[in-house]
């Protein structure tokens, strides 16, 4: 694999030949269910065997409740030639067309839960803790490598929001470069905070967007929503990485989590969708970042995208978040 | 309507709520295909009073060959008191919790032919060209408005695309901004010019990247794509603004684009797909812009977008450019 940067768009891609059948059998095709047959499914306890190297379980033993594992068919590779400490910038190169910098990288899943039927939502407020404190613990371990830049933990949750197994996980994806979406918020966010002196995060508690509050953290729709019904879940405590996350904040965030995955499916009908947690680059300290907050965002997969959004990089948004977050504070 | 810009992802949003039903009515569903049903098609010649307002049609008598019209569901309304001249940037007010303009804009509907089963590859380069000049004619209509900044013109073919209806029609959302990724793409093509003295789409022609050529035109796939077998068409001569095309240049492009549409549809299996015009802003001229060059972008619609996409704005394209490239060229 490789990544490049398109001089014109400025937006760097991977290429990831290894993930993909060969060019020439590229098709189009309705998408499918994922696979719903647990007998079959690598996921599920007993079949660890079926998998790709486990990286570690909680608890260590084989009545594990969660493995996080590399990913069979990994968008980059963590075998390429990248002696730790002697990778810096000046690695990526300019070719002819536009830079370019090797696919080095760490593509993880975390398997939330040995039972096929058991969805993210459905474990205790403890056990979803478990698995934000084991995307913690990956990413302590990833730190270690100074060629990784930002690690993007995701969750896709059913076949036309990108998950390809129906087996409940979460994947981290450690990329060498710190992704546009990320530069953009930060630039962003320090340019709010050196015309008023403070975060955009810990401004943004208005009532009107609020859906539920804990004691460590606040969900709201927020003010620009992309996406119709989009929830943002942002710590109390202004931090700039998610891995500053505690035992007894893992607990409550897990609690507040499931309070409103519960809900979206129920307003919602259950749909498809993403969680993204947004966080700050690895290699930089909290000091250097006054102005970062990390949090965690949902988009129910309600509206698809087309030629308008792709061109423009605006959204049309159906439902103004003051609605949306009205119809869930209230359910 | 309402455009609001976070201050976190710097994005500006549209609320457009008459777009939708009710907030509370939303819910997921698995994607409808669009009315096949030509007798009940109001884009169909005949059925024009079950259309919104036309704008105009070539040619200008009953036996039309295209039409533009106002969209019966847009996205920005044409009818907010926004007084021509008397607008400017100082309309985006600084609310609470971010940037907010009035949703003032144009949702045009380019119909691209009179018969339902005639799809836009079917036409004669020459009728292509009628519709790319007819793009053009009301990009010029548009350009009286002080109050427009960006005109974007694209096409969403198939119903996982985008597009609700089956009948060929391309569509121009008219922004009273000027929308991320342009601002994006010419900071980065500004940045290339002033470190190299040239255009960064002027030395894009490759060999390897190479798809066809006409005397005008060539057509690629670029160095960075996001997607597979994702498609640039593009200009030989340097020129900032779509609307510079003229009607020799037209037939030119629109040869091109047919012969591109057709090959994609028979190595992809007809795929849904987009594309979208890259121009400049309206209000900017060319000699403020000497770093910016037009194009057309053309996406099959192959591969799902999920939670690490959102989250990091960087793509996972399983497919090399150069093995894309050679596989369309060689059709």
């Amino acid at each position: 694999p490789e990544l490049r940067k398109d001089p014109v768009t400025n937006r760097w891609v991977i290429f990831s030949p290894a993930r993909a059948k060969r060019p020439s059998d590229f098709k189009s095709k309705s998408p499918e269910n994922p696979n719903n047959n647990s007998s079959s499914c690598p996921f599920c306890i007993g079949n660890e065997h079926q998998c790709a190297p486990e990286i570690f379980r909680v608890p260590p033993d084989p009545n594990w409740k969660l493995r996080v594992i590399e990913n069979l068919y990994p968008a980059l590779s963590r075998k390429l030639d990248h002696p730790n400490g002697q990778n810096d910038d000046s690695s990526s190169e300019l070719s002819g067309l536009g830079w370019v910098v090797a696919g080095f990288g760490f593509h993880d899943v975390v398997i939330e839960t040995p039972v096929h039927s058991v969805q993210l939502s459905d474990l205790d407020p403890s056990e979803i803790g478990d698995v934000l404190i084991a995307y913690k613990r990956r990413i302590e371990q990833i730190k270690q490598f100074d060629t990784i830049k930002y690690i993007q933990v995701f969750k896709n949750h059913g076949a036309s929001a990108g998950a390809s197994m129906s087996h409940s996980h979460s994947q981290m994806l450690s990329l060498p470069i710190v992704p546009p979406s990320v530069s953009t918020r930060l630039n962003s966010m320090k340019e709010h905070f050196n015309q008023t002196g403070k975060c955009s995060l810990c401004q943004v508690q208005s009532k009107d967007l609020l859906i539920n509050e804990t004691s460590h953290f606040f969900s709201i729709a927020p003010y620009a929503s992309s996406f119709p019904f989009e929830i943002w879940i942002i710590p109390r405590d202004h931090s700039s990485h998610f891995d500053e996350l505690d035992n007894k904040k893992a607990v409550d965030l897990g609690g507040l989590l499931k309070l409103i995955l519960k809900k979206m499916a129920l307003q919602l009908n259950n749909p498809p969708f993403n969680f993204m947690i947004h966080t700050s680059p690895i290699q930089v300290t909290d000091s250097e970042l006054p102005y970062s907050h990390w949090f965690l965002q949902i988009i129910p997969q309600l509206t698809g995208v087309g030629g308008f959004e792709l061109g423009s990089g605006c959204y049309i948004n159906p439902v103004f978040p003051d609605d949306a977050a009205k119809i869930l504070r209230e359910l």
